[in-house]
């Protein structure tokens, strides 16, 4: 049974997603559609390819994903197919597949056949109109090299990646969750190299960290804490609380981490 | 497989619709079941007969759209069955399907025989008790006749159409999307008829626009622009941005289409 | 065909939800997973228990429900599997599975053979690492007794109920659905053993009710009424409009029934 998943900034009000999957399952009856979130703030392409770099590896082998946040629909940027050993993502060029591609080895194919659409194409919702029928194609066994032609310069999008400076290594918040849970872009790895067999101090706005908790009640309630969060990630949250809340933090606030003696 | 789809106003936060699945997996556990949207404003009869016309006919021939909106619930208001020449709908007879009366051929049924509904029935809840099972049992296969009887003062809803008066075309904005995207009840049909080979202008609020957008992005960020939306309809949206917000529209702001030199 | 259903508090915002039904259909492509609710207030046990409570017995026989509210995540809080004669519960050991306890004979076992879990068990999501995996395996038909150890000192949770006291049944509100309606901890079973053959007030707030509405719309529209909800429970409701805006009430609000002449 193949798998198809959706993300996609549409909301749940509308039934934008609705007829995503009616288009699908108008090709592919037998297909399990699964929701990743339809939550993604209008038009937040960094905010999509984020969420969807945590999610997609989790699920089976040859699972399609389809990305669409794309404030561009109906201009000239071109929809593309991408695979990767594992699996497929269907999006618009518009840089949505960026951690994909730092990710993954990749073909990236331009969807340039109409025979693979709806015979009627908008201006204003691809996702109906091209995304969600080549996914359904895709999960009838078509074949890449059918539906497009393989290119090179697809567009990329800057991330912004922790940096080392004056002895500081400086991140940032780059997503929050349900929960309030800050989520920085410095991972395990990057900490540790950093760290070493130092000490450390962790600052965010004006609290400071000396250790990482090992689970969220592992500190008193109500207390600010850091922690490894799901993707690995180092993540500042509060026992029984909302750290975002508490701390008026948005994505972006800068999270500096200093060696100290230990 | 089968296919049902669900649009209620019952929201995400309770169990409500996870419970209609229940009961419908109960008959039929091999059905697929797809959510159009739960987000209608409570008992917002005209919104949900919108939306499931905008996404009914994407599905493949057979789906059962279930649609529950349903302030009279308990009463005397009878529940529905509907064939079309391709679907089948299942609804409370209060007008929620005024807008498949008006595009489709139809054969309605007044579902009347308790064999098809749960055991008890309660006041507060036919999604579960009444609509949901009938839904499964349709999805197995039994006929229209066997669980309702033939009617044909099936209740209808007052819609707003656009009129023409002192040769301007007034319609008005009869849904706001997630985007704040004004979606008016002027179909491209109707404007071309009124139009014909004039040029145009179109009035909302204190805004006039002269050209109909090819796509979003074609004028500058922030700017206001009228372009035909994913259902044929003219929708005034914002680059970048929403119009709802910018221009502080509701359901029901006017829209008006004046004839103008070429 | 095997049925899921999920109930958590993490939202939809977020991939949480998403890349459990990956982890799930990573193990068994062929399940069917319904959400029953994902928007439980943050941390909220109670809530939780309520809910799962109005829906699992609706479901098919053999179907496996996964609760996940678990503030206590990566403590020695144990991970559950709960057997009833027709349903399984997987849930973290903090309470969420009490009115299960009340309603159902139970098999509890302490998941512990880490064999059905991911290779690698985070901190802070155990829905993804623990929970998600057992119940992929356990609808592959996996025994119960190979993935943990049968215990009886499962913890359990106070639960408010309804006090006789000085001739009056003393209730309280206990959720609060999206239509405002306020749902009591007042079963009907219990109100009819107390009030018997006599009259009956029932008070919330500065109002009184000497009926129950047989329906929402039996009142004219903003009266304020009494109904049995769809769960057998006393619900105060308002008749096209929301009960709990128009009286300002919260969960925990009092509610009196006393016995009047007839």
């Amino acid at each position: 049974m193949s798998i198809i998943t959706l993300i996609t900034d549409f909301g749940l009000e509308d039934t934008y997603v609705g007829i995503m999957k009616g288009v699908i399952l108008n090709i592919n009856p037998h297909v399990q559609i699964v929701d990743l979130t339809h939550k993604i703030r209008p038009q937040s392409i960094k905010q999509a390819s984020f969420l969807l770099k945590t999610a997609y590896s989790f699920f089976p082998k040859g699972t399609i994903h389809v990305a669409v946040v794309d404030p561009g629909v109906g201009s000239k940027r071109r929809p593309l197919l991408v695979k990767t050993p594992s699996y497929f993502f269907i999006a618009p060029d518009n840089g949505v597949l960026e951690l994909i591609y730092q990710t993954e080895p990749v073909e990236v194919f331009h969807l340039n056949n109409p025979k693979y659409f709806l015979p009627k194409i908008s201006f204003t919702f691809h996702g109906r109109d091209v995304f969600a029928p080549i996914a359904g194609y895709l999960s009838l066994g078509k074949r890449c090299e059918e539906m497009g032609k393989k290119i090179y310069d697809f567009q990329r999008l800057e991330w912004p990646l922790p940096k080392v400076k004056d002895y500081v290594l400086k991140g940032e918040v780059i997503y929050i969750d349900h929960f309030g849970n800050l989520i920085s872009n410095i991972s395990r790895q990057k900490f540790q190299e950093f760290v070493k067999n130092y000490g450390f101090s962790i600052k965010i706005k004006n609290v400071v960290l000396k250790t990482i908790a090992s689970h969220y009640l592992a500190v008193p309630p109500k207390e600010i804490l850091a922690i490894w969060g799901s993707s690995e990630h180092l993540e500042i949250a509060q026992s029984m609380g909302s750290a975002k809340e508490t701390l008026k933090a948005n994505i972006g606030e800068k999270i500096e981490i200093k060696k100290e003696a230990k």
